[in-house]
């Protein structure tokens, strides 16, 4: 690490020759390997693009100019170049982000981690560079895997509006598979910088073309012949200039020289350019080479020599609802799948091989998704779109608008609900239970265990006119928690024991052992305390009121924002049928959190099985032994927490 | 009208003769006028489309095959054919809607009004048929606008993937200047016919071309740039075929022979095609034609001769918001515009003629609109962006996590909020109070009247670490509503005159007439009334929970669905204040709501004064002189009328 240690910001590379370019780069490849074994991490995406983060920092001079990387997870490369070299807290509490952060660095712009809106931030910062009339530049990286993101098709419809205003787009083009069309286009592209590096590359992107396994998958072929159809979009220079985008490329992304060249030709260009960059997910790492699945796009802690995982989970959410597809797939013919462009991680890889004609990768692209899957429904069939929570965000309309008014039986299944912990506010699928409450008839479902996870998902797919929700949380499931008895459609999970007990703590999800223990600290307090699963949270259960009503007090807990959630809605449920029982609602304050540890999330927000008892203790010793609710006298409530 | 009288459904259309079909497209577009003159409604564009229409049910058999339309507003001419020719209460209560609906007819299939959403729609058909095995057919009208929006993008690069899967897409390209390169082009269009009509359709399109003013006029220019990107993308057969989609075109719209011979070709293709056709929006109406704006895209009561409108409403929100957008212009040179293909119906015209480099024009793309926001405000400038409150809903993601979270000064005007009325469910903008109340940092604004339009619009862009919402009505403003004291940041707007008042309402918006007249009624029954409005409704006042505590019941009014607004935040803030003031909370059912007048809706879900007061005289009777809050008993509160 001779080299790397001394560059302490952008500036440094400037005196750097080019054979110590190249020594940096390998330099900083065996320090993401080494540092991202043992942390975890976005390691593919950063072994690709070393040289590319590079040549950024010397043509481009950030932070006056704005240098912006589309996702983010592609950002190592560029911390360790802007002066943050200590990775050995990446993701977690008080370390590095994992991804920009306008905290840690004046070089960092955007750092939301959804996809596909680097064009549209690009378009902005360069409108208003040339308004306030600034000759700073800007430039945006972006994956060709975030092309098929509708957002970024309305931003370069914009940004190609403006023929005169800077703007470098590198799209960084990282697929094994490119198309060979490329090559046979290579000859209209007037500024293709033919280098040896180059041809050697194409020459390999060949090779591994025809050693990826396409037949028999024809998911894989659909796959391909999307990015079949981008390619060719982006390639022809011919289609680039009708619109008023010059392009350049392809450029050997792994060759700093050729990659300078172009960027600085693409920055005194004065107007709007595409550099079209070739590059090799997870380079130099033959682990992650090796790897057909993702070349290694998010590790958790790995061996460096193999690749290998250092630990494995117990079962997990995702895999327990995967597991069920497949069965309700084999029961069901009219169930089929959606999910955008993230197949293996929400649980859909063997949904795909025991019925690779029923499922249907999108890529990323939420709000085709949603519309498609209202389509297929009203074709007959019954989707099931499997998809992160935060990224249902994207969607929102569509659940709405075609999904819900048009009656139609979709299933959403919202993976990573809750706080997710160390990738951050953006990933946190806090969002979800608050904004789907307006939408008319739908229905969501927080499964609290892998049985409920199964249960839930039967149960949703057998709507028919209506949205079903199923979310759950990220990581290991718990243990099974047995109900104790029913109320209404809910499950009761601890009986208080006594005629007239005092909580009635509504637990919602995954939170169900931290309710039962919160209800073991109040029984240590000699307050009796009910524990109520709803399963389902929307609409609430019509035996809420009533049950609530036994009770001196309800505690709604639920790992969700507090600002319109479950608790909210439960609290208008119980005003609307005139039962006016105090009422108290924990969940998650209204903020964007810091990346750290679920459990420290937790902590910090007060959202721990002690926290939340000491402060129903603190309520139910103010009642003063009444209790009821028309025979109640009104609670003084502590202020929450946020 | 012999032909069209005769016409009971799509069937009745085949034993006509070519001489025939033109006197049908005569007679039906001689109704439109005539009718749509009467009630209101989309003329120019369903002008448009009339020989389109009929040449689709020529060629599909509807509703076997489905023949989808993109928004929804150019269906007229596809009712009149389907069965439906009482336009005498078109958009009213009890006539037909303005969009498609499956209330009316089993031909209709998509009713959203939502654009660029028919090509999603039609892949998850198409995916339907496939898995099922049925040889129906689905065709997309989709217009050149709304292919700027991302979903229409998303959708094409899925449809082009699956080469085998039939989808015809009709491209109905109305604009009055499409790009001279189409001809050019036309040479390398294999299934080009060149009719007489479609040649004198080229020539006279050349002829408006040129004598559309583009001189001076930059964001026309813009457009017109845009736009021409787009045709190049749309028109090239290779480019198309590159994709996996068949192009033919293009045809001329209003050549019924030509239309069923291309649409008769797309039918048979077995895979997905484009058809290009282009129409002229207005079609055979010269008050329309005439008007460069917008071709009558929409209209009032009109005197069908002269196509003037019959009345003319008073001062509206929407110029209230457009005139002060001119004067901040010119005091802060950092203010700028922002809308979403609605420059004129948002009030942003004025703004245009005076800021033409300070204003963007981002197409349907709500998405881009909000993450450009973002980038302009980073860049340092402060944007508006102006937009129908229902189509918020396609950028929630963006304003929280590019926008919010970025801690961005962006305004959000949203006009069109709360119910709507005439345009049906998918126009009424009663979701944005819920759905941003999650949104941490964002603020707010509910402007009562065109005073508070201005004065809180000036407030929302003095915020530069945060979005900020200004949200206000449809149509006419109000008589100014004078604030007779304050409490904390909130307007009194009536003293309950007396030391322990009964009812604390809190009116939201421009429903302040209407408390107002709710308290006189209340006070007519002795029941003493203070009405409040918090101005801005998010965060909630600090001073609304003192103020809630001298009352003995607090009861809110919106114009946003019940299910996590206003009304909601304020109960939870009163519970995290520990105040315990039973509260009751009004507003929008959730569930969507039929066409009919606002006034007519309003009375449907009990949003008037004499319901609202008479509930909540008999909230007061049941209090039994019970006074204040830790002081009083519990309430019962009477169930909700949903």
């Amino acid at each position: 690490m001779d080299l790397l240690t001394r560059i302490g910001g952008p500036r440094d590379l400037d005196r750097l020759t080019a054979e110590q370019l190249e020594q940096l780069a390998g330099e900083i490849r065996t320090f993401l390997v080494d540092a991202v074994s043992k942390t975890g991490g976005h390691l593919g995406p950063n072994l690709g693009v070393v040289e590319l983060t590079i040549a950024l920092h010397r043509v481009f001079e950030s932070p006056r100019d704005k240098v912006l990387f589309d996702t983010g997870h592609q950002s190592y490369v560029h911390k360790l170049l802007t002066g943050r070299q200590d990775f050995s807290k990446l993701k977690s509490k008080g370390g590095l982000s994992g991804y920009p952060s306008r905290a840690e660095s004046e070089h960092d712009v955007i750092e939301n981690s959804h996809a596909s809106t680097v064009l549209g931030w690009a378009d902005g910062l360069a409108k208003a560079n040339e308004v306030l009339e600034k000759d700073d530049h800007v430039v945006a990286v972006i994956g060709d895997g975030a092309l098929t993101g509708g957002m970024a098709w309305e931003a370069l419809n914009n940004i190609a509006a403006a023929k005169d205003r800077p703007l470098v787009i590198v799209v960084n083009d990282n697929e094994r598979s490119y198309a060979p069309t490329i090559g046979g286009l290579a000859n209209h592209l007037a500024t293709l910088r033919t280098t040896d590096g180059y041809e050697r590359f194409l020459a390999r992107g060949k090779d591994l073309l025809e050693r990826t396994p396409v037949v028999g998958r024809p998911l894989y072929e659909t796959l391909h012949g999307a990015k079949k159809g981008l390619k060719d979009f982006i390639a022809p220079q011919g289609m680039f200039e009708d619109l008023g985008l010059k392009y350049v490329g392809p450029i050997d992304g792994h060759d700093i020289e050729a990659l300078e060249s172009a960027l600085q030709r693409a920055k005194r260009f004065g107007g709007p350019v595409i550099v079209h960059c070739l590059t090799e997910k997870g380079r130099g790492y033959t682990p992650a080479l090796q790897d057909e699945a993702d070349r290694f796009h998010a590790v958790g802690k790995i061996h460096p020599d193999t690749g290998l995982p250092i630990s494995t989970s117990g079962l997990d959410w995702t895999s327990v609802f995967g597991e069920e597809m497949v069965k309700l797939g084999k029961e069901r013919k009219d169930i089929v799948a959606i999910t955008a462009a993230m197949l293996q991680p929400v649980g859909l890889g063997k949904f795909e091989e025991a019925f690779p004609d029923r499922i249907y990768d999108v890529g990323i692209a939420e709000q085709h998704g949603a519309v498609s899957a209202a389509g297929l429904a009203t074709g007959g069939l019954h989707p099931v779109f499997a998809v992160y929570a935060t990224f249902l965000n994207r969607a929102f309309d569509q659940v709405l608008m075609d999904v819900a008014l048009h009656k139609c039986g979709v299933t959403f299944v919202l993976d990573r609900a809750g706080v997710t912990g160390t990738d951050g506010a953006s990933h946190n699928g806090m969002w979800d239970m608050s904004i789907l409450q307006c939408v008319p008839t739908l229905r969501i479902a927080a499964p609290r265990d892998a049985d409920q996870v199964r249960a839930q998902l039967r149960e949703a797919v057998d709507v028919d006119d209506a949205p079903t929700v199923v979310r759950f949380s990220k990581g290991a499931v718990g243990p099974a928690v047995k109900a104790v008895g029913k109320a209404g459609g809910m499950d009761v999970l601890r009986e208080a024991g006594t005629e007239r007990p005092d909580v009635l703590l509504v637990s919602i999800g995954a939170l169900a052992p931290m309710c039962l223990e919160i209800a073991t600290l109040l029984e240590a307090q000699g307050i009796s305390t009910t524990v109520v699963d709803p399963r389902w949270v929307k609409p609430v259960d019509e035996a809420m009121a009533p049950l609530a009503e036994q009770h001196r007090v309800v505690v709604t807990v639920e790992d969700n924002s507090r600002a319109g959630g479950v608790g909210s809605a439960v609290a208008q449920a119980l005003r609307d049928a005139g039962v006016d029982v105090p009422l108290r609602d924990f969940g998650i304050p209204p903020v964007f959190l810091d990346h750290a540890s679920r459990k420290e999330v937790m902590a910090e927000i007060g959202l721990t099985a002690p926290d939340i008892a000491r402060q129903v203790t603190g309520l139910v010793a103010k009642l003063d032994g009444r209790y009821g609710s028309r025979d109640a006298e009104p609670l003084p409530v502590e202020p929450a927490r946020d």
